[in-house]
């Protein structure tokens, strides 16, 4: 096989077949194909596409590019949740002890923050000693003992995806649905999962900013997944403000221990009891979601998943006692509250600037080199549709900084737009699809 | 400026700058931008095309990469002439000796043979001596003295041209028509030239098959040209079967000095002509194309045409031996005659084939680093629309191999088709473009 013949195949508009797509994967990782070919051809299909079948095959070659953990010592259904990442949204932490301790194990790698979304690795880190970096013997021993784990991606599970993630960075081509799906389900696939719960979130702190797109890439993940054989449930839900009230990586952990000790309601709540429903359902614990949500309120009011939660912290190493106690936990130099200015409805939240202040605040990294500061975020206090008067206190502010909690305070203020009229309260589950 | 904000433009069908496409030229051509980074930006420019004003602004930045040369203190006009290529083109050869003795100065820089199209470098260097590689200096001075220089591009001449085309071929990138235009004529203004008369070619035989395609590179390299205040003429002419009748590099020589001193009628000498009448046209030594003609005509009558060939191979090193007694040139080891085994009209000659088959014999090179046997190659004897008889012969090849021989024989046999009813010989000048 010829690769400059294979670019002008995919830039002539035509299909490439499951041997050609492993041709250019195998060898791309091999590096027998240099970047310079490489990115022509990410271009190509940037711009032309990839049919399904395509995108099942490119999936496959960067799956296969590493390997594929057996968990089959391991009894039980063994269930993940994707999320395409947003604002607040830490059900990450909260859906994996629920839905362990319903019996499904669930077996979760994940990523770091980068830009204005927070990772569910930097949030865990932020307990004292936890490891995200566990051997694949340690990730099966965890796994075994408490039905749930979370680890960060290791160099041997799919390497093709983190050399061709690098090249799409710097080569403008990120935002394809087939090549976002390829990244996503290679990584997924490589747990050794029986099935996957997709959280695909749209809105103005969301990837896809357009439900039309959120919708475009849930299908194209549904039946990649489905290729493989394995069951699926999407959920298009909303990212068009915080999810929940905290953002950072402790003050997410501390808002996640709330909802699972059946302290806090609200979208978080509702939300996490949804995703896990279908975990919980897709490990045929559960004949339905609905029953599958029953199930997991249950876990909560009888403690069973805060509990679980606690195990999973101390399995990985991580001190319990800031998870006991969280308000022994180090606060940060400065927590400043923001006032209203206005008076009326809040209207609309820039959340992808809410994201950005949080970033601001030492909460994310500006670089994949950048240090996080584990306390440092907001507690983001509206919602859209709520009535303010002048001087509520809309948002709290944590830093090390006061001059990033200016440079803050300034990006949230002009985050939020405020109507005379009753403003509607966006849907939070837009839509799910089987 | 960033790169990939730049190529994320392109990508998204948006307009580049004249200022954005001089720093990605630049850098590039500076190593400041990596190839993985330009060949996706020379992929979503395949793709989503650059307009007018941007071809113009890839044109410009590419010629100031390297030298223009100054022509100033040659007096009169210069007008040069350049073809896409096809078989058996050897027009420059004809035209410029005709064009310099009509009083218009013809500053030729040419390129190599590859592929199934020969090269006007290759056919030059197939007399004796002749040196294509002149200095600027010794350029100038051969100009100066006769009127006519040609030869090969220096290192100085537009470097950014030598640098994308190389990554273009390895990257599906080629087949562009902006991206042709620009390489074509950052090339040509660097020369230094007041005109330029372009062939763009069609048909089998061309790189532009299709007359549309033809069409549409014809009028973005005179857009290109008019924006550089060129002036410019374009023939859009066949090249559905060869031009003339030899093809192989002393063999097209040879055929040159047959058409220079009035010994051949037909397509190469009637193409010949037209585009010597342009130049003299343009360069304003005739009213019109037609007049221009009339005086290319008498070049040739008077002898001056074929003199001014003998006075520029000798300024350029070339033994002048084998132009005034061609028939004493070495000859192929092996000479053979194909004869028709069908009976009918010509209808369809497959012209890219009897390129290949003349690359086969040895007159071409099948990577830049292959010898060339400048003896080789064919006598193709007939034309679409001629009446054929069974043991008619249809063509003579020469090679030093039997093999090859043999090889180039089932080519040619198959690249021609008959049919039993008359057949119309293809128009050889399409449309002229001023």
């Amino acid at each position: 096989m010829n690769t400059t013949e294979l670019i002008r195949k995919k830039r002539n508009k035509e299909n490439l077949s499951k041997e050609e797509i492993l041709f250019l994967v195998d060898n791309y990782t091999k590096i027998k194909i240099p970047d310079y070919q490489f990115s022509a051809l990410l271009m190509a299909v940037y711009l032309n596409g990839l049919n399904k079948e395509e995108t099942s095959a490119l999936t496959e070659a960067m799956l296969h590019s590493g390997k594929v953990i057996d968990l089959s010592s391991i009894k039980g259904p063994k269930i993940d949740k994707h999320s395409t990442g947003g604002v607040g949204d830490k059900t990450s932490l909260i859906l994996a002890p629920i839905v362990a301790a319903a019996g499904v194990n669930v077996p979760m790698i994940s990523g770091r923050g980068l830009g204005h979304t927070g990772g569910t690795l930097d949030k865990l880190e932020s307990i004292p000693g936890f490891r995200t970096d566990l051997s694949l013997k340690e990730y099966k021993s965890v796994l075994k003992k408490c039905g749930a784990v979370l680890i960060g991606q290791t160099k041997d599970i799919a390497p093709a995806d983190k050399l061709i993630y690098s090249l799409r960075d710097v080569t403008g081509t990120v935002e394809s649905i087939p090549l976002i799906t390829s990244s996503i389900m290679s990584k997924k696939l490589a747990e050794g999962i029986d099935g996957l719960v997709l959280d695909v979130k749209t809105g103005s702190g969301a990837f896809m900013r357009e439900t039309k797109d959120a919708l475009e890439l849930a299908n194209s993940l549904i039946s990649t997944a489905k290729a493989f054989n394995k069951k699926v449930i999407a959920f298009i839900t909303d990212m068009n403000q915080p999810l929940g009230n905290y953002i950072g990586n402790w003050l997410e952990v501390y808002e996640s221990i709330k909802v699972l000790r059946g302290e806090q309601r609200g979208d978080l709540l509702d939300l996490s009891l949804n995703l896990s429903g279908a975990m919980i359902y897709l490990g045929s614990k559960a004949g339905s979601i609905k029953e599958g949500i029953e199930i997991a309120k249950e876990q909560i009011g009888s403690g069973k998943a805060f509990e679980k939660f606690v195990q999973m912290v101390e399995l990985q190493g991580g001190s319990t006692k800031f998870i006991l106690h969280p308000e022994k936990y180090p606060k940060s130099k400065f927590i400043r509250k923001i006032r209203s200015k206005e008076i009326g409805y809040i209207k609309s939240i820039d959340n992808f600037r809410v994201g950005m202040a949080a970033l601001e605040l030492g909460a994310g990294r500006k670089t994949m080199e950048d240090k996080i500061d584990p306390k440092a975020g907001i507690i983001f206090n509206v919602k859209i549709g709520d009535k303010i008067k002048k001087g509520d206190v809309v948002a709290e502010l944590h830093s090390q900084s006061m001059d990033k909690i200016n440079t803050a305070k300034e990006m949230i203020l002009n985050a939020i737009t405020y109507s005379k009229q009753k403003t509607t309260k966006p849907k939070l589950i837009k839509k799910i699809i089987k």
